[in-house]
């Protein structure tokens, strides 16, 4: 994976993942309005008021950072000490198997947060990488900074019970929903159960005997089912590997999956 | 389901669901002192110093109830308006697939939090049925309370978010971990997965049809693992289903999966 350089960082936090951030007291009331409206795109800011926003804004160590395309913005099993919001560009997630053997790479355009539940739990690491996909510009708030407004603002820490409890219950809806019988459903089943993200292209990179095993099937059949989505213009396989671009399986579209924000 | 009668509560919030719970400001130092050691068996309150734990249990509406064997204490689909913390007795965990063609019955004993994620989130709702299998004692603390606690004591909430968190990282964890390639296998990983506690056993209901479609497999060889299995001594078959006290399936054992407190 390639990981390219940080090319600029406002002086508000100029050097990320440098613990040095300084309170942003500098913002003009034209920066404060424009970061208003960036935060309040994200489900953990709505509700809270103009005034708590402007306390929020003044007094918050915000990191403004900005990635070229084929940065690397967080890496996967990497400690997470901060949250990143995604307030402008396109981005690539890249989730690996334990054992190394596949890998699927989503993309998500901004706003997006990368996945709030890092910053907790046993194991506060990111679970996927996250690299731009065009010029991309990032809000990284420090766990320290997470803190203190969970402290201050009772919104915005119910917003986040919110979040996390909303994964918790989507993923456990996922795991109970019926499955498609065919390999085909079960190959696009797969897909959606290994993304975060219920819509967009998908690269899958899997050996056939490999999902073949996943799936509880033969190569062959695995080989068979994939050939008939790309006929139908569903996939597009690669050496290697195949892109989906897969709409819900049809027994989950009448409960579209808004896994993440 | 059967679904017993709540036969007796003690007197500081006599009939639960009601909403007119009383402080409880007739606690004894003797039963403060039992409260103390009850709570701090769960994730939530550990941390808390005696201060706060004393705080807590005085100033915080607690609802006491007691179950008899073959009472339900939470049906599943109806709204959580409180956390019910078990503290002593065993229940039976149902989780039932949405279009109700199969279902998973656990047995899970105290100490026990039910859905710490039920509270919140797009969907406020109990997701299994608990059901009391020996006399049972739930400590009952109503939303609002819940708040209150948040809003009170940094330690809990940061134990509350830690608790969700790790709860989705555990489910993420698992979808990635690599799946076992005989039929015996995806039986063994098909309980695991719907599973809510990583021990004890586990009573499925679901035709063998229903099953083999699920694992994508014919009802033939899921017939014959699910004999397989039995003969290994690794669950019992009944008419409709089977029990299986399994161990984590082989691949798996490195990382014990202790999803749930």
């Amino acid at each position: 994976m390639p990981c390219g350089a940080l090319r600029h960082c406002a002086t508000r936090w100029p050097t990320p993942p440098a613990d040095s951030a300084t309170p942003s007291d500098t913002v003009t009331p034209m920066d404060t309005l424009h970061i208003y409206n960036k935060l309040l795109q994200f489900a953990l800011f709505q509700g809270l008021s103009k005034a708590d926003l402007g306390a929020l804004v003044t007094h918050t160590r915000l990191g403004f950072h900005k990635y070229a395309e084929g940065d690397t913005i967080a890496r996967a099993q990497t400690t997470c000490d901060r949250l990143f919001f995604l307030i402008d560009g396109r981005v690539e997630v890249v989730t690996s198997a334990d054992n190394g053997s596949y890998a699927l790479a989503e993309t998500a355009a901004a706003p997006l947060l990368f996945e709030p539940e890092a910053l907790f739990g046993v194991s506060p690491h990111y679970a996927s990488l996250y690299r731009a996909l065009t010029p991309c510009s990032v809000i990284g708030i420090g766990k320290d900074e997470i803190y203190k407004l969970i402290d201050r603002f009772p919104i915005f820490r119910i917003n986040y019970f919110n979040l996390l409890s909303a994964l918790i219950q989507k993923r456990h809806a996922r795991c109970w929903r019926s499955h498609g019988e065919s390999i085909d459903s079960r190959v696009v089943d797969f897909v959606h159960s290994h993304s975060r993200y219920p819509v967009g292209a998908k690269r899958v990179v899997v050996k056939m005997v490999r999902l073949a095993q996943e799936l509880g099937c033969s190569r062959l059949e695995v080989s068979r089912a994939l050939h008939r989505l790309q006929n139908q213009g569903r996939l597009q396989l690669f050496r290697g590997g195949f892109v989906a671009d897969l709409a819900a399986p049809a027994h989950q579209q009448s409960t579209p999956d808004t896994f993440r924000q």
